[in-house]
């Protein structure tokens, strides 16, 4: 097989694309892949300063290489979670990565903060990792504000997107088809965040992130089996595999007429943004998530 | 496995409602939720004449046995296309069947109105499962018109219904979305059309057929290999095997909060029914898509 661009032999086979590349051409596809995600849905501009937010996996280190060649001005973030096992590593390789070139890192340490996952979990009666992911985004629109950053990024990928537009469809939840998408405008204090990799798929950034020789974070999270989406995207991935393209095309014919319909009905009943009573944090509801969950946990016998 | 409600030896397993029955007691699980979706969706009222589309495979044939043990006035109507193999079967079993049972009986020949499907397929470059349902429907209309039936019946299940949504949601056609549902009201010249199968799948369609000894048709359309969402179907049974219920819940989902949104975008663009400048049939466009598939056969070298 050849590259479709140079005619070297192609060392990445993209069937959704139903095109093959050797790996400076797959480079330059993938950066396109960005760059047209990024026009299409204005999520850069120039003068943004970018916060990047890096788990350690392949494909938020994937995304700060990448937004570094495009030339944007790029910071990344880490939120340490004091998970055992997966916190240690990822914080590690997170560092590593970014001192080796030269990228400026910002660290929230949430144990430090009265918010070690491992304890919320043990005290909470509540899925873990929505209360994960609620305080990270806390933490992500908490540091995009007080760092003056215009822009917060995360990696998610198509896998992620379209595996979670599927639970949402497949749900037909109105709120959340209303306001799923890869650009999501600054309002009310949160500064706008955006997911320039929506296009790109778990094996493009991998093979991106082997073919730049990037040491990422391996170990799973421990309590995150069975969740994310799981069978979705293996039934996403019989979908494509009949069909390739079919994730890419559902994603964007969603952008272009499902999304639309949701959002004109959904746009009445949307609720402004209000300071959190507690601690300032944008929020549809004061007190915020982030404050309810510390009421919660100051509630329990042991409280931290 | 003991009947749910009875407490007999079950025979019939029904993992998607976490049952289980024996087969008196499937009967009126059955009958239930085919009353349940009449009622939901305004189907019939006792008055109405019920024109039953019989294709003489296992849902029709249910269909058919049910509204009639439900106390409903209900005449078959079968569409003879002239297949080989399986138009023939497909004639003489319903035939049988209103016989046996006692069943009023209409048989629309199309070979006998220049339509033979084989024809058409071989003379016409369009994909022949689209133009074999233009043609039947268009007799289901003429028929129910003619006959004076207040209301056409078919005996599309929950597999075919949520496979054509799924189809339709990954492609977001906003029209069929707006459009796709169990029960079309009469307009402009059509009757009502209704689906009161929508929440029974093909498994509990041929357990009904197979407790009451139906002898329906096997033997598959020659040219349907490859199509009718085939694949949809598999991908959805995976998505019900792993969490039970899901289909009725994608379906019942779409009705109550998927609908609405795509019906709110198209009601504006919907074009009004006119008489088909030809033939008289409502339709959209004039002349109607039959009296265009005539014209198309007629202009062909051996034109019928």
């Amino acid at each position: 097989m050849k590259c479709r661009r140079c005619k070297e032999p192609a060392q990445v086979a993209l069937p959704s694309h139903n095109t093959a590349f050797c790996p400076d051409c797959f480079f330059l596809f993938y950066l396109r892949q960005i760059e047209r995600a990024v026009k299409d849905h204005a999520m850069l501009v120039p003068e943004d300063r970018v916060l990047v937010a890096l788990s350690g996996g392949k494909d938020s280190l994937a995304l700060m290489v990448a937004l570094a060649e495009l030339g944007y001005d790029v910071t990344g973030l880490h939120i340490s979670l004091g998970i055992p096992g997966s916190s240690d590593e990822a914080r590690r390789i997170v560092t590593e990565f970014c001192a080796q070139r030269g990228f400026a890192l910002e660290i929230v340490d949430t144990p430090a903060l009265g918010l070690a996952i491992p304890e919320v979990k043990a005290r909470l009666r509540r899925p873990i990792c929505a209360v994960c992911g609620k305080i990270k985004r806390h933490y992500f629109n908490l540091a995009a504000i007080e760092g003056g950053y215009s822009v917060l990024a995360t990696g998610h990928n198509l896998d992620d997107e379209t595996a979670r537009l599927f639970a949402n469809t497949i749900r037909w939840d109105p709120d959340y088809l209303a306001g799923q998408g890869p650009s999501l405008p600054a309002a009310g204090g949160f500064p706008r965040k955006v997911k320039p990799l929506y296009r790109l798929g778990e094996y493009e950034n991998a093979c991106f992130a082997f073919l730049k020789g990037l040491t990422y974070a391996t170990t799973p999270c421990p309590y995150s089996q069975g969740a994310s989406f799981t069978g979705h995207k293996a039934l996403l991935e019989t979908l494509e595999l009949r069909s390739p393209g079919a994730k890419i095309a559902f994603y964007d014919g969603f952008l272009a007429r499902g999304r639309p319909a949701f959002e004109a009905r959904c746009a009445a009943a949307s609720r402004p943004l209000v300071p959190c009573a507690r601690c300032g944090a944008p929020t549809n509801e004061s007190p915020c998530g982030v404050c309810r969950i510390r009421a919660l946990l100051a509630e329990t016998p042991d409280a931290v």
